[in-house]
């Protein structure tokens, strides 16, 4: 009998199914004698529920009691762990389906990712499992720090939490080394998801924001199974204020290739990833050594109220690499403040450099009441983070105690300030796991690795501020990403003159113009006044300056007259089909302070992707392209053009006079307005150039291809 | 009495001594019971000459007998350390060169890192040690893992070895913590340089480049004191190949700040450090993590032959993060030859994905004969190294007798292909110290952290391309830094006609022009053939462009008079003062294909630095420079125009014309030259803009300054 429960419907059933299977009260598993161990663990892990041990053909195992199937258990579990081959796992997932169980894990590999045959199987086993929360196919389960359930195969090296945080892993191995990890990084869970048959990232995310024991989520993925609702749950995430690390491979060419073989992921472009990543707020690091320190650092010591630092160091030399560092992250560096100053002054030698980063020198190690002058010396000017740079040197140097005064001395000035705090180790293993849980215990986050602690900040800094201007911006329950249409197979493009139409109705500036036939070109010219361009316009014609099609800069009618002469001559030879009967006159634009190359394209399951960039070959070399994804706001536009390499144009660059950067905006706004109105038909839309001027800015050519 | 040896002069008697008091075979600690302690250190460490205490007012500290004097030692010492305070060190020093001894470490502050008094009391230390060898003042001292000699004020965590490497820091704090940590790396020599009032980062350099057992060296600076002797220390270590690893604070401004106020070092911007390092071959990292895992690839693992890696790992998970940051670090990872291929086909599943980094399934797990084929697989096409992903779960697991078979036959198959080896975990935690260890005995390099182990592949692959670069163009000997002159506050200006003479006699190429008086210029024109530009020169008009005084495209005898007419109205108003007596008719320039700035600006002990650009506004927004110090080379020349972001344009981009890149070349060695042959005197140089054209390259404006 499958569970049912009058108050959900399936959606919602299933996401019940998840969370009982996530934070089991029962847990079943089935399998032979390499599972056997795993009930030990549970009960080991401190698991309180009961657990049981299925197997048909033996009544114990290593003095385990096995009850012979499914039936023959008491009650309904939440959580069970099928440990039996893939074509024996449908049958259990079956069985278990009928008792009513919410939730399996299938650790067996041999489904959708050895191809068609395994694919079969998987459609197999959901049919089997119906409203039933199925984590995998081939995966390893997860780890429950909360309640000490380990729905897992091997042994593990988790401790438990009260609180902490989230992982999601599509590799099974990263899981396991990440429960053997001793960085004092509290996991709540750890989730190996496998194929994700059902249970995606995405439900995991929704999963996990219903409990507010997780601070952070960490995410590693390959490539995303469904963006769209990985986009919703991230939009959840953020409007509860719970940040999203992410840590996606397949970057670099290899990197992609070995993905899409790896998992059946979308591929997809990293350039979609970072784009939507950045929409979301969601952190992304480069590392799983980057992934942990960071949720560390997000769990233990908070978000950053602001995008300052304080550090102090036992060092000038770690001084001067955290400031480094911290430059390359865009972390804020304040001078200390004069009273901070005064009191400096009062307590260190006169040739201590009194700054921020600190070198406190020697002369208060080893007195909390120096060390904590020198703490709240920095720390009274409210930066968003505090950091003490500190190693602890072996046991046996005495210095110990010294290095315990300092940290406490640090905790308590943070904790008197209500700001994030962090202890950094510049070399990760000279931080003792004793003093790292006495920091995190006292609410700062023992950050291990200067480069990677810097790195942490700079991202939690981020993450803070880009919240910010996402509430500042009223849109943090709007970040959905656009569903764009599948190609049908056909497509229309539109000449320039219509495409320019279509565009200037949702507001795009266009120039001047009249469309004529040839002859009367010459007199199109003078009522619009010269100079004048000329172009031919045809669907047929889409490349118009390979084809000769456009003549620039005409100043009468008798240049007008020559220019079409030429330009039918042209056409003639490079697209003798072509025939030319309507000629474009406009106005010429003013020479442009920027050109600017407006594009938006279909990608599949990320919708519609805006590229904006700066035009001309030698930008060109240099890349100097962003991509957002649809729907776009007008502060994302601008953000974008600012940063843009070009960007000091916008704003007056060396004394010149500044591109009017609210047209630009205004301009892109119109194209993304068009796109987002015709997103289940847009195949393709290029602006090139968007010139943008003193005053204005004029898109002198555009092109657009809707299906059809 | 101080020591003399009738074969050396001072320079070498004094490298003498260094070498001594590094590798002594006595020891003196002079001080009280703070320093008892480094007696019986120096024992556990394993030194195996005479250690004397040496203390005035004790018989005995600790149960350590006392010397009272140095003239109660029983012969001279090779080594003291000296822990008494700084007014007292002098006498000491004193003392001990009267003695004869070798060296000495001055451990008391209050030098001249502390002002001027204190900087009065370094004369006279310096003063009192004749030709010894003096290590600080201000400093730890140094441990030396070879011999067992331990000259070091406080406990250590170092280990003995039999090679390994040196290691050279400015920050005491440093090299405590490298003492401390647990990483596997074999330190032949850790060393404190402090104030380094006389041994200097270049003099350690070149004492351990004598000693066949340092086989890479590590220096961390916050700036150099001597750039000349650095750079010839640096030479000879590129010439023995052994190569350093330099991690230098104060890239930030707020660093470089710091830098200055902490030490006496010579601030000069980041820029001309980072050509330096590139010019001599040195490995440049970011923190001390890098630093120390880049030095224990480089003395474990060697120096790859190629840039081409091998890489492995126990999941699919590993092998994309290894893909991504291989790409990063510019490191080629081809995909597995057709013989591997076929004999991984044969032992791994049909699902497994044959690709270079391989995730080997778990299929050949815990068989030394299937994990010696995946590694041989990928190592017979000869890569220059080879790295295995692994990270050690728990003892408790189980699963470490596996893991030991994999590295086994990884170690093995690399022994036998003769290549680089590195053994990467993940997590820098999850490589137990004991098989770091072991790993390390059988000459594979056990690095920890994936990003760390990767990027420190990616340096020593720099390392051995550099270093052939080099070797090929037949250079390695001959890399010094230029001696600039110094500004002597009096300068000439050269106006453009002379300028270019000047420079054309060293073969740049310039516009064929003739200077005249204004009324000719209509006839200068007409003899060098339309069209032409025209110029005012006047040494007191360097700013032609802002005073009106260029005429570009005179297509006639009368445009040329009117331009003169409306030059000279210009400079009238721009500058009074300045009579136009000369204009400079020149021949235009064709259309470049790349617009190029050429300068050398006079860089203290940098001696000159040639500053190499696009020009332009858009490109000067994205800052396209290059810095490279003086003497260049041709290669170095070609290379620098390559790595612009404009480059491209020089070899043809997107089947445009390529622009003349020899003529690029051979224009900017000219400049080159006439500034070497002038280094005494050149205060400023700038060829704004050089033209590139589809033929050849045209210098069409110039200004020199020399010291007058």
């Amino acid at each position: 009998m499958v569970h049912t429960d009058d108050a959900l419907g399936g959606d919602d059933l299933r996401a019940a199914n998840l969370r009982r299977l996530l934070n089991p009260t029962s847990i079943a598993f089935v399998g032979g004698r390499t599972i056997a161990g795993a009930v030990q663990r549970c009960r080991d892990f401190g698991f309180s529920g009961d657990v049981w041990l299925v197997n048909p053909t033996h009544a114990e195992i290593d003095g385990i009691r096995c009850r012979s199937s499914i039936a023959d258990l008491p009650y309904a579990p939440d959580a069970v762990f099928i440990a039996v081959p893939a074509a024996q796992a449908i049958g259990v997932v079956r069985d278990l389906a009928e008792r009513g169980a919410r939730g399996a894990v299938v650790y067996a590999s041999g489904f959708s990712e050895v191809g068609s045959q395994g694919a079969a199987l998987q459609a197999m086993l959901l049919d089997a499992a119906g409203s039933m929360a199925i984590l995998g196919p081939n995966c390893y389960g997860f780890l429950n720090g909360l309640n000490g359930s380990a729905l897992w195969p091997v042994a593990h090296g988790a401790a438990r939490v009260d609180e902490g945080v989230a992982v999601i892993t599509q590799s099974g191995n990263l899981a396991y080394n990440l429960s053997m990890i001793t960085r004092t990084v509290p996991f709540a869970y750890l989730v190996s998801v496998g194929n994700q048959a059902t249970v995606s990232v995405a439900r995991l995310i929704d999963a996990f924001l219903d409990n507010p024991k997780v601070r952070a989520i960490g995410v590693h993925i390959e490539g995303l199974t469904d963006v769209h609702a990985f986009s919703a749950a991230a939009t959840r995430a953020l409007v509860r204020g719970v940040p999203i690390v992410a840590l996606k491979s397949g970057v670099s060419k290899l990197g992609a290739q070995l993905a899409l073989s790896h998992t059946s992921s979308l591929a997809g472009s990293d350039v979609l990833y970072e784009a939507l990543f950045k929409r979301l707020g969601i952190i992304r690091v480069k590392d799983p050594v980057g992934l942990v320190e960071t949720l560390k650092l997000l769990s233990i010591g908070g978000i950053p109220k602001n995008g300052k630092l304080a550090a102090l160091a036992t060092s000038g030399g770690d001084a001067g690499l955290v400031a480094d560092l911290a430059e390359a992250h865009g972390i804020a560096l304040p001078p200390v403040n004069a009273q901070g100053r005064a009191s400096l002054q009062r307590l260190l030698p006169a040739y201590a450099n009194i700054a921020n980063p600190l070198d406190f020198t020697t002369t208060p190690w080893g007195s909390p009441e120096a060390m904590r002058v020198c703490c709240d010396a920095l720390l009274s000017d409210m930066p968003g983070a505090a950091a003490m740079i500190l190693d602890y040197p072996k046991e046996s140097t005495g210095e110990r105690p010294s290095c315990k005064i300092a940290a406490d001395a640090f905790a308590d000035s943070v904790r008197r300030h209500g700001i994030t705090g962090a202890i950094i180790s510049v070399f990760p293993d000279l931080m003792p796991p004793e003093h790292a849980a006495r920091m995190a215990e006292a609410g700062i986050a023992p950050l291990q690795g200067l480069a990677e602690g810097v790195a942490a900040i700079g991202a939690a800094m981020w993450y803070g501020q880009q919240r910010k201007r996402i509430v500042d911006a009223d849109a943090l329950s709007d970040l959905h990403v656009l569903r764009a249409g599948r190609s049908t197979g056909t497509s229309r493009l539109y000449d320039e003159w219509d495409s320019k139409r279509m565009l200037a109705e949702y507001g795009l500036t266009v120039p001047v113009g009249e469309l004529v036939a040839p002859t009367d070109a010459p007199a199109a010219g003078q009522r619009l006044g010269f100079p004048v361009c000329a172009k031919v316009v045809s669907e047929q014609l889409p490349h118009k300056t390979e084809a000769g099609a456009v003549a620039l800069r005409l100043y009468s009618q008798q240049a007008v007259a020559e220019a079409v002469e030429r330009m039918i001559q042209s056409v003639a030879c490079y697209a003798p089909d072509v025939k030319v009967e309507r000629i474009l006159v406009e106005k010429m634009a003013a020479a442009p302070l920027l050109e600017l190359i407006v594009g938006v394209k279909r990608e599949e399951d990320f919708g519609l992707a805006l590229v904006l960039g700066s035009g001309g070959v030698l930008v060109e070399l240099i890349g100097d392209t962003t991509t957002l994804l649809l729907p776009v706001r007008e502060d994302n536009v601008r953000s974008a053009l600012l940063n843009l390499k070009v960007g000091p144009l916008l704003t007056g660059y060396r004394g010149s006079s500044s591109a009017d950067l609210n047209a630009a905006v205004r301009n892109i706004m119109a194209i993304a307005r068009f796109a987002e109105a015709h997103a289940d038909k847009l195949a393709e839309l290029d602006v090139n150039p968007l010139l943008v001027l003193k005053d204005g800015a004029v898109a002198v050519d555009a092109l657009v291809r809707l299906d059809g």
